[in-house]
């Protein structure tokens, strides 16, 4: 039996021979970016085999070169040896401490604004959940109602709640937790729509907590918070990569891999362990235990949502795209979370099979869905999901705008991880790069932000036209041409932490042009479905950790974001855990999560021709219609000018 | 690894040398009556070991005989080499087509009764489950609700009912159940005590039958219904001992046994598998499947309804008595019966720790909850039940009558299984007796109906007297003396089924007493409670196996059961049975039967002084007090005279 060995990770696996590189690194998990779910076609599963022989397959992916070097596609390859492989660090999925860091700065700024001020002082805190402590009349001959009943009567009398029901697993600790407190005990009540049941009995020595969890269920990652339920404080957070990823980074990918009941199965059990993982670690961090949570509330895309219960989403993706639920609580051993079984999870309803629990959560936790200004909430990951409207109506879309943002379908492209570069100045004269990585380190790839300033910046140099194509005339060495087409070379392999130049292709531009087009048409759709104008958007709501790192600037250079003042633009972070969260702590809220789903008049641009014709008038840099970016355009001329001024007095 | 053979079961297990013998046989799944559980007191498991060596323990339960013949209790016996192993029939468990027999003969009689007739006529049939048929609009893209909403929407339009909460294994098959049949649908709905649940969804051209189980789980029987929802028509029946029974015969040697809670998991899943292989018998009589059953009613004994859940019986053995739940409902998937996950189990709510859900249903099935006359509901088994009252009021009592009745504690006692001796006739001239057996066959050992009326024929023949004690004067070869023990031989070696004489001892005599006075004094305490004389009982209701098969005016000539004339005195069969049947057609019976629960006021009777000096005043035949019995008194005149008619004639 053939061993594999895998480094930097340095972990060794055993498969069978003949097996494919990539599943047998998935076994030994060790995470390889594939996010075209390993088919061949992203050619980003690159590594390169050190020792041992391998079928490598073919691939238009590598170059002559690479191939030479020991680059192939895992993807691609087969084992027929023991081997010894090397993962280069583009190839490595993320450093999680990012993610964290992510999570601490998106706390600040949003909370801090005054419209959810606002909206957390209007609403009542009252949780799903609460605890109670009281003394039971001890059991006598004369009294000898079964513990259950006894229980159910001495809530009565603390709660007023009659008819409180209990599971079976609580059933079976009952008679000890009553005895071992001398029938003293601390009962956690769930209410609620009507509803009253026990959701755990301890005995009152034994201190348990009122915790809840707020998740986002993303695609890439998942983010969770271990909230107090009586003081509303959040006392732990904690986020890691999606264990999904494996199995596609998109969405349509996991889809059409879950198609198979046992793949739907693997991939609900991916989402839970990492969610158990997480769950482990904030409660490690407070030194509590999995009988503390109370209550937990998820957020997630439909899809997501979909695979968290082990719900095929078969039907997402084909017309007229219907997702099998939007809204369900369900408890936490149903699902295999590693709390008590009976602990309910309420997943937040979605409006559609591409408008989902997340973007509800962030309508509410945002403050939108109860504000009078008109506001545009966009969450741009590989769906851009947008909303329009305020507290009378909202109306919502999903654009497919690839994956581009997340560093998906481009060259060079990574998620805003370690190593990423997120921010890009060119100098208009010399055309010379000066970029920033997060986490400071050698470059090993370009972020969303990253990409969107490259795109930005070689538009202001003049290095590319207004269709995205590059002026080869310019006379610059960053500019090649590799096999017919051209590339802007952003760090050359001396300075990279890879083995290679990180470069932009043309084709990466098109892809970005069709992103942004995708996001600004979908923008343009809202706004003109109720007949009004840029100018009427009181203020632009930016949610997801891709909007924590953008420059608006720059977002406005490329047209992907309309002109307006930046002080009417608020970064929201992550909409979805701040809807959770409230959530856990008010009803109400609750109530109002499953009105705006229910509220928001969902359009389908899929199938609308007039999204075509705004996607495709958007096709430019900045627009088509260049009235739309007046400030852009006065940029451009200021920029430009600079360069002629410049070159005349030199020359 | 010795190898050990049973016959007449024809099984063979391998097992570790050292192997307790009851234990190889539990595994091979072979049955050995070991009423005690296996701890040797009882005596019952004796086998022969036909070749192959065993340590074989010693037990003052086998005669120097017996031994020599090969004889040995198998809780005693360590496996030592491969044995052949007979079971004599005394220690099989019996034929369980004589339980089938007794299941339809107990459905005649009661079900033809007058009272019962009124009470069937006043319920509304409106079962908890109802299937409906219909067509949903076909999605399409501006009508984009997700399958469950869709749902809902046309569920709602139907019925009526909103919020309908749906399970997650139900919506995990819900988006295929709605394509395949094209969005025609049939949908169960359970709708009861104000919340409404979905149970099934299936394509309308699937056919899907809305059934119910009513489960007796008796410590001995577990007997199933299998009955239609829409017409009421029982549709089948089947009965099997319940599998718990290798680990004790009584409800205390199942608590003992179920302390460890690797015991109580054990129990819980024999009674799971025992209902199981009775719902596969049911379903395959009709060619029925387990999708088409919507709701379960079951009732059993608190002990039984706990382990039935897996919940710990502990606190029902130990003062003050209490048992951890009354009632509940809970899903057929918690508990591992083969039925879709989602469907409803109903555990009738039992009123203590000895008065079970049962008792419950048997109060309200035999129309006793809502009857004006003042009603005695006797169940005799282990424990004896007895509830008193009328639609205004309930008492309850439960009486520990050892397990005499069922054969329990009595030297060659037997379930009412084939070859038990049911009916007994001494000749007052002669002593020699007559004996019927069930099922005609070689008599094997006595059931419950047979004892009374060898005790109810000894007394009137003058064998015995007052007492219980023999009269060694007769002069009968009937009677012996054995180890300093009276005995009378019923059934001599050569005649029986048994390699032994078939007797009844003085011993046997005596646990009779003491068990017809347990009941008698309990009827007389619930009577004295209420300060009424027997002659205001208007009607007395014997339920249970037992009951279908004792000879009325026996039972009373041994004290047993009041005196009270014969027309006043129903048999009901399965109560307990009777009663689930109509909590599954009737939501109000369910209801009811709650109430029936509360509404009893239950007497503890084993810290009951006054309780004690009934108990003594009837260790008598057929009491101390003979101005209860003047019809016994007045036969036993009879009687005695024509002996001493008789032998004068002779003389």
């Amino acid at each position: 039996v053939p061993k594999v060995f895998f480094y930097p990770q340095n972990k060794e696996i055993e498969v069978a021979s003949g097996e494919n590189l990539l599943r047998a690194a998935m076994l030994a998990e060790v995470h390889i970016n594939a996010p075209c779910g390993g088919d061949g076609t992203c050619g980003k599963c690159r590594v390169v085999i050190e020792k041992g022989t391998a079928s490598k397959g073919l691939s238009a992916k590598l170059t002559t070169d690479e191939i030479a070097q020991g680059y192939c596609l895992a993807c691609k390859t087969l084992i027929e040896s023991d081997l010894v492989v090397r993962i280069p660090v583009e190839s490595q999925l993320g450093d999680r401490r990012v993610l964290e860091r992510e999570l601490k700065a998106s706390e600040k700024t949003f909370l801090a604004s005054k419209d959810l001020k606002e909206l957390v002082s209007s609403w009542r805190h009252e949780p799903p959940v609460k605890s109670y402590h009281f003394s039971l009349e001890r059991p006598s001959l004369e009294d000898n109602v079964s513990d259950l009943d006894r229980l159910q009567r001495g809530l009565s009398k603390e709660t007023g709640l009659e008819n409180i029901s209990a599971d079976i697993s609580l059933l079976r600790g009952l008679n000890e937790a009553l005895r071992k407190g001398d029938w003293q005990v601390t009962v956690k009540v769930e209410h609620d729509e009507g509803r009253a049941r026990l959701v755990s009995v301890t005995p009152a020595l034994q201190k348990v907590a009122n915790y809840g969890l707020a998740i986002d269920i993303g695609t890439t990652t998942i983010s969770l918070e271990l909230v107090d339920l009586d003081s509303g404080q959040v006392l732990a957070a904690a986020s890691d990569y999606n264990a999904q990823i494996s199995y596609g980074e998109d969405i349509i990918s996991r889809i059409v891999y879950s198609l198979k009941s046992a793949n739907l199965k693997r991939l609900q059990t991916l989402v839970i362990k990492t969610i158990n993982k997480l769950i482990k670690e904030v409660l490690t961090k407070v030194e509590a235990r999995a009988e503390d949570i109370s209550y937990v509330v998820a957020a997630g895309n439909t899809t997501m949502a979909h695979l968290f219960l082990g719900v095929s989403p078969r039907y997402i993706r084909e017309d007229p795209y219907i997702p099998a639920f939007s809204s369900i609580t369900v408890e936490a051993g149903e699902v295999g979370l590693n709390l008590p079984e009976q602990v309910s999870v309420f997943l937040v309803p979605g409006r559609a099979s591409y408008v989902g629990g997340d973007i509800t959560a962030g309508v509410l936790g945002s403050g939108m869905f109860s504000s009078d200004k008109l506001t545009l909430y966009i969450d741009i990951g590989t769906n851009g999901e947008i909303v329009l409207g305020n507290a009378d109506w909202l109306l919502a879309c999903s654009c497919s705008a690839g994956s581009a943002f997340e560093g998906g379908s481009i060259k060079h492209g990574t998620r805003a991880t370690r190593g990423a570069i997120e921010q890009v100045r060119i100098d208009p004269l010399t055309f010379e790069p000066m970029i920033l990585t997060i986490g400071g380190t050698k470059p090993s790839g370009i972020c969303g932000s990253g990409l969107i300033d490259t795109f930005a910046e070689l538009f202001l140099s003049g290095l590319i036209d207004e269709r995205g194509k590059f002026n080869l005339s310019s006379g610059t060495k960053r500019l090649r041409t590799v096999d017919s087409t051209a590339e802007y070379i952003l760090v050359r392999a001396t300075d990279a932490d890879i083995a290679r130049d990180i470069v932009i292709t043309e084709g990466d531009l098109d892809n970005l042009m069709r992103a942004k087009a995708a996001i600004f048409a979908g923008i343009n759709i809202l706004l003109e479905s109720v007949e009004m104008p840029i100018e009427a958007i009181e203020r632009i709501l930016i949610a997801g950790s891709f909007g924590r790192h953008i420059e608006l600037d720059k977002a406005i250079t490329i047209g992907l974001l309309p002109e307006i003042p930046s002080e009417k633009v608020e970064f929201v972070g992550n909409g979805s855990l701040l809807g959770s969260r409230l959530m856990l702590l008010s009803k109400e809220m609750k109530r109002k999560a499953k009105e705006v789903a229910k509220k928001m008049t969902y359009l389908e641009l899929s199938t609308n021709s007039k999204f075509m014709d705004k996607y495709i008038s958007a096709l430019f840099l900045p627009h088509t219609n260049t009235n739309l970016f007046p400030g852009v355009m006065t940029q451009l001329r200021a920029h430009r000018s600079i360069v002629t001024k410049k070159v005349a007095n030199n020359g």
